[in-house]
This record gives C-alpha cells, structure tokens and sequence, in this order.
C-alpha cells in the first residue's frame, strides 16, 4: 500500500513569506509548489492596483484566506484617527474586490499614548467600522501582536484582551486571529483559545528562533524553534476551527534564498511539524 | 533663594550599565559622579573573585543594593537542575560575602521543555534555595522577563506569574523585582504591583526605544522611549516601597560611549524622567 499523499489541503502561504517576488511570480510558484491558498499582504498590490490583482488571482486556482492587513487604529490627533477609519473602510472594499471574506487587524500602536487610552481608540475605530465591514460580508480579526511590538505596531498584546473588545462588541463580523509567534508565551493561551471558540476567525503559524537575531524580520520555520506548534493546533481545532492554517515568516534569511526552494521547505515543515 | 539639591539618594546604578569598565572604575566613576549605589553584575569580579570585590566595596562609600543574578533553575535534566540549585545556593553566599541582602533572580528558560513544566522547575528551585537564603539572611526576588526572552532566559513574563510563585512558597525572603522595560506593557501591571505589596523587593529603570535595533542590548535612557516611568513609579511607591531605584540599560550604543559622560547623562535622566 502507498503512503498517503501529504495533504496541504488548508495549506496558506502569506504572500510577504516570498516578500521578493511579485504578484504573478507568487501565483505561479505557490501553483507549482501545490499551495491552494494565499492571504495577500497590500504591499503585493500596490503598484498595479488591487482590480488587477484580483483579476490575476480569479484567473488562477489559487483561494484567498484574507488580507493582510487593517487597523493601525491609534493616533495623537482625532483627524488622522478618522483617516484610520477611513483607509480601513477602503481596505473592506479591497477585500471584496479580491474575493476574500476576511482581513487580518493589526490594530496599531503610537509611542507616547497610554495604553489604556490607545485600547479605547482601537475599539472606536473598529466599533466605526464594523458597519461597513458588516454590509460588504467581510469579518475582521484582531491580532493580538507579541508585546515587543506594543511600542509602534499593537497595543493589544495578549489574546485576553483581543477577546474582551470582541465581546465588548459583540459582532458575528469581528473575531480573533492567533499567531503562534505572537502568543506562544501567553500563559492563557489555552483557556483563550476555548474562550474565542467560533469567533477564533485565523490561525497564523511560523515559530521562534533561538536566538532571535532581528526583532521584525527572523522568524523561523516550523520545526527550527521552540513553539510547541501542534500543541496550539489542537487548541485551536478543539474550538472547531477547520480553516486554512497560514504560514507567516517574516525573515532576512529566508527571503535572500530561492523562494521556490523555500515553498518545498515551508510544504516539508507544514506536513512535519504542524 | 537657590534651586533645591537634586536628590541622587535614592539612585543605583547597574554595573552592567557601565559594562566596558572595571570594578575599580565603577567604584571611582560612580563616586566621584555621585552615585551613592551600585547593582553588582557576577561578571564585574569574575576575574578576581568576590573576597577582592567585596574589600573594595567596603574601602568604598557605595552602597551595593543587590547582587545580579541568581536563577536560571530549568534544564532538561535533573542533574543539571541540582547543579543549578547548587550554584544559587554559591550565589547566597557571595551576597554575604559582599554585604547585600538581595538577590535578583532572572529564573531561566529552556528552549522545548512546555512552558509550564518549566515554571514547575522554576518554583521547585527557588523552594529548595530558601531555607539558605534565609539562614544567609539573604532575599531573593523574582524578575519576570519580558516575553521576547521566553525562549532562552526567563519563562516567568509577567507580574502575575512571579506574584504566583511568591505566594504559593509564602516566605518572607522571597519578592519580586519590577523592572519597567520588561513590564512596560503588561495589562495588569498596575493592579499586580498593588498584590505585590510588601514583597514588592526592587525596582528597576531604562526605557524602550522605537524603533529597538537589538532584542538584547538597545535599552534606551529614561525619557529616550514610550515607557510612563514615573506612573509606574508612583504605583510602585504607593506600596510603600522606598528602595533604591535601579538603572539598568543594556546598550550597545551606550558601552562604545564615554562612560564618565554616559553616568552624568543617566544621572540627568534620572532626576528628569522617573
């Protein structure tokens, strides 16, 4: 009897993992590579523009997860705290555009700002927009983000807190997304997870080096570090998640390698271990 | 009628923080900057032991408010973990050695052992290291980490976790150590230092830089960064806590900097920014 085909059914790719390569070259090598998914950073649009980018994804195989990313909710001024709101309106429309029914929320961070105080402008920029987000049938999911990036990036660092503004608003349209990166850590990650249960929209994986040579860009691939991947996993699945499980690495290394070469790499950790 | 003193009398400085220099420049900078206190890093008489550096100590007027480090409990085997309980028991002697009665615990982490198992060493460590603390005289108080040193340094990352341990061993040598740079973000920070109360044992300042250039050594000086200090203070002294307060920055823009300047420039920062 042959060994069952590996099976990457739920297989994502984010597309900032092969950050040097451009909107076709990542259609046609995650095609080749037998990746069926993709969630597409903005960054991967924006010279041709997302109508374009959406024509290229409908004519390939290729599913997309979601978009990456909205929120960056906090400022000093109320006028660029409207233009959040405004540019993340904007990013709701992107996202029907493409097809896809979710975007990921980094939910932003200003240095300067209490944190309590930041937390509330990123539950009034999502309360403002969930409006919006509701009419065109797309959900958004708060990140939590690692608490080494609570200066610039997210003043939501743990997923505790990203459920209390989920219940706080109570909508079927916004949920959570769990990164194994961010919150491995997180000693309520397991009672959190059950917590989140449907509204557990994402799950992000990747895994952390030791030691960890850049604070943004030296992620590791499953396996290299010291996450306990399949742990977090049937957490995540015991709340019933059956979405597509995405891998995101943001990483110097990696992206100065062949990126096809890379795809093999990321499919063999995939099947390995997660 | 002239301005008042400033007041340094309550500043300790980490001899870490002037790492490029000796033990008997530290003890000759920091006297003749005014700096009434000093931190002991083990690697500042590691060369010439702790009898040499203790005599100097006391041929000096500084105070030595702690002795950093003790710790580092988890390992994958049990010899390894006796051999650490051993080497902390060392530690407690070298503190009376040097005439501190505080030991700063940064409690160890190893990368593939689950988080909790480690926090199960952690607790058996320090349980198995007090009745020598005590007998030494000697208090231990628990650092958490931030959590982008989870892997490799410290599985306790919050407030709470260290509260945990010191009330599940209940004894009066044992506290926690407050360090704003790794607690900075922690949501429950303000309501976990008012639990900490009386074991609440020292306190230590520096700020986060935006952006952080290295995960280890690119602490910023007090007011270079996004950290509240002086809130984080007041909650801290409303416990009642009078300590000494403690700067410590790892930097490597810092060390490559003229040491006797750096000292006037933290001293600068400290009657500014905390």
């Amino acid at each position: 009897m042959a060994a069952p085909l590996p099976d990457c059914s739920r297989l994502c790719i984010h597309s900032i993992t092969t950050k040097p390569w451009s909107l076709p070259e990542i259609i046609d090598g995650y095609t080749r590579a037998g990746v069926p998914a993709l969630t597409l950073w903005r960054m991967h649009y924006e010279d041709n523009g997302v109508i374009e980018a959406a024509k290229r994804l409908r004519d390939s195989a290729l599913r997309v997860t979601s978009l990456c990313r909205g929120g960056f909710f906090t400022a000093s001024s109320a006028r660029d705290r409207e233009h959040a709101k405004d540019e993340n309106r904007r990013i709701i429309d992107e996202a029907v555009v493409l097809g896809t029914n979710l975007i990921v929320l980094v939910c932003g961070a200003t240095p300067g700002i209490p944190l309590p105080e930041q937390r509330r402008q990123i539950l009034d920029g999502i309360a403002a927009v969930l409006p919006h987000a509701q009419t065109a049938k797309v959900r958004l999911a708060i990140e939590p983000l690692h608490p080494m990036y609570a200066d610039s990036r997210s003043a939501v660092n743990t997923l505790e807190q990203a459920n209390n503004m989920v219940t706080a608003l109570n909508s079927d349209w916004l949920g959570v997304t769990i990164d194994v990166y961010h919150l491995w850590w997180d000693p309520t990650l397991k009672s959190e997870i059950e917590r989140a249960g449907r509204s557990l929209f994402s799950f992000h994986v990747s895994d952390w080096r030791t030691p960890t040579r850049d604070i943004l860009n030296d992620r590791a691939l499953m396996g290299e570090g010291c996450i306990d991947i399949p742990a977090i996993r049937a957490w995540v699945e015991h709340t019933g998640f059956r979405g597509d499980i995405e891998v995101e690495i943001f990483s110097n290394t990696y992206w100065e390698q062949d990126q096809a070469g890379f795809l093999q790499r990321i499919k063999q950790a995939y099947l390995t271990h997660v």
